[in-house]
């Protein structure tokens, strides 16, 4: 009676799902949107960075040799014959013994060489005339930013697949991206099956549990990159619910179900799938929890089928649904990023299979911590709201003591 | 000619930010749209955890006492009397030698204290009875979840400015926050002011750049989790940009401007906090860059007067406006979240102010290790995309070498 699966390692399942999850489309959006977006295309720097020579402070431009002498022993004074603002640009000549006072960003004008600080000078006037006082002698080149010095015309500055943070934003503006290249986000619908699943304003009844999956998964999912679509909770019944997963395929790119992927005699994912067309990438994986996470793919469009159990729901989720965004996404590194950190506390349990535990990675003295949550039966729930990291224990491993070296995986990873 | 500036240290200006920065009004929001805001209430359980003995497995319940003699020598034989859904509640009795078909998720039926895995059984029919048969024997109290061991009624799971994660919105979902109470974000208003300034779709032009810093403080400000509002680029004329400067401020809860707040002449914003009787809590901080970063109260609202130097008007928001934002959301933790890390290169500059390097944080070995950017000059613009430490170099020290252990301002906090 017990439907028999073959259960594939997690990697294999991962592979394909990145095989077979199909990757979305570029379009333009206004700059302003693009925050939190991934990169269509490289972005290109389109002139040199600083585009001329220009002051990296307010001061006063000169010509380095006229400096030679001076000593604060030996002031020398330069008359200021212009004063340029950021954005101004001075086309007179400056001569011998000269100054001009320059602000911040301006461009140093042709014949400067140096500049001097605001308050690395003296000020005065006389017989009309302003002066500087200068009191050191001036490198050539002292404090200039050269033209191109940051970045040359036509460098790709970003690749493709990047996710735009508020520094990509600044160089995106920069290089005059008014419309940014960006991946279009997948809409990833979601439908919760389970006849013990009660609406959030609905009181506790026996045996039953509020439907926090559906709720959890659209955070997951806008956290991931994508578009979540809501379609509500399904019936139970074969035909109807059937009739349903099909409609909802039509309109989304990644189709999420939770529940119905046990084995028990009430989830019927399996046969939904089947009724569809849909090939089975996988319907068994050798972890826990979410063993029973199922992909299927349909017209090229993947389905996810994930535990109705809210711990495996959350870890069949990260797993495998969001790096399948990811790719969607032609993000740079579609895949789950992986460090070692130390265990934080004694985890006893043994791994027949691949175990991944949430927990919560914090820093020490420089070194990443990760400690499982939910040993301690008392906090679990509160805890499960700071788990930012999976800890993954290998399968055929038996207990890691506090301060062992493990893997985990980041949850926020951008 | 200078105007002379009282500088003060940053520690003391961070504690007049966060001393006058004030904290926004609670408001009831869907729970589908609550992920990344904060909690604006604490987060209670309306009902213990699991909220009845259930199963954490598909299996079957049993009385463990009746399964003294079992033994893979000396199996037993029990009838399977019923079968339970998750959601379901089998209200029967369960006897001597009787079983019950339990899915995931279930209530345990009465007098039952056991389950046993579909997959540790084996199943059969006879006589058009079913049977399993159990080959050891089970703890009392195996495999089931009791009520309230992950959580009592009524104890808080998250308090009150806790950021509102997937996992948090499952904890919500579950404690039926069909509207869930969230701090309001702040409308942050961002004026950029300086005549150098090229909008996005203009060529570029001698002495001029493109306004970079409007859209990366947008983006900053999304990143903190407030609503950015751009009021586009202002006159560098007083009277006309007095008069922009003022209205903005009407409308927002927070307003930022970029340039025009350093000594050179062609910056007013001094002026223009006077002109509208704002109280300057500082407008200059012993660290580079951003040491003309500018900050002042005008009834029960911060002006943050940021530098129009796009790495200053950076460093300038993420230590002075980020707190102040985190503060207006009733943020658990409004401040910078500090760590220790390994510098990943030598840094030789000498440091007579605090100086922040903006630097890219990675994971080596189970270790933090952080890099600054802008070192070598020919990746100093790409780089910057990739920023998200500051590196802290106190006033006072000069050069670090690399593996020394420094200070990092990590600016992906969430």
């Amino acid at each position: 009676m017990v439907e028999r699966r073959k259960s594939i390692k997690v990697n294999e399942a991962l592979k394909r799902v990145i095989k077979y999850a199909p990757q979305g489309s570029i379009h333009y959006i206004p700059i302003h949107q693009s925050y939190g977006h991934f990169l269509g295309d490289d972005l290109v720097a389109d002139h040199p960075i600083p585009p001329f020579d220009r002051s990296p402070y307010d001061g006063f431009a000169v010509r380095s040799k006229d400096t030679e002498a001076a000593a604060s022993t030996h002031p020398q004074n330069y008359e200021v014959i212009a004063e340029i603002g950021a954005g101004s640009v001075f086309t007179g000549k400056v001569g011998k013994m000269q100054a001009v006072r320059i602000m911040t960003g301006a461009q140093v004008p042709n014949g400067c060489d140096a500049v001097i600080m605001f308050e690395s000078v003296k000020e005065y006037e006389a017989c009309g005339k302003r002066y500087i006082q200068i009191k050191r002698r001036l490198q050539q080149g002292e404090n200039i930013s050269f033209t191109g010095e940051d970045a040359k015309s036509g460098e790709v500055l970003a690749k493709k697949g990047t996710y735009i943070s508020p520094g990509i934003v600044a160089l995106l503006a920069t290089f005059g991206y008014k419309q940014v290249p960006t991946s279009k986000k997948p809409t990833v619908g979601i439908i919760a099956t389970g006849s013990e699943l009660l609406e959030l304003d609905e009181e506790i009844q026996p045996g039953k549990i509020r439907n926090s999956n559906a709720y959890m998964v659209q955070s997951q999912v806008i956290r991931a990159g994508g578009e979540p679509y809501y379609f509500g909770q399904f019936s139970d019944h074969f035909t109807a619910c059937f009739e349903q997963v099909k409609q909802a395929l039509d309109q989304v790119d990644i189709l999420i179900t939770t529940g119905g992927v046990s084995v028990g005699d009430y989830d019927y994912m399996q046969d939904i799938y089947k009724e569809l067309g849909a090939e089975i990438l996988f319907n068994k994986v050798g972890m826990r929890p979410g063993s029973v996470t199922t992909v299927a793919k349909k017209t090229g469009k993947l389905l996810f089928g994930l535990s109705g159990n809210p711990s495996a729901c959350f870890v069949g989720f990260e797993l495998f649904t969001r790096p399948a965004i990811r790719k969607f996404l032609h993000a740079f590194h579609p895949l789950l990023k992986k460090e070692t950190a130390i265990l934080g506390a004694d985890f006893s349990k043994p791994n027949p299979f691949d175990r991944f535990v949430r927990g919560r990675l914090t820093f020490h003295q420089g070194k990443l911590v990760a400690t499982p949550i939910g040993l301690d039966k008392s906090n679990v729930v509160s805890s499960l709201g700071a788990a930012n990291v999976f800890i993954e224990f290998p399968a055929g491993t038996r207990g890691y003591k506090q301060g062992s070296e493990i893997s985990v995986i980041l949850l926020d990873d951008m």
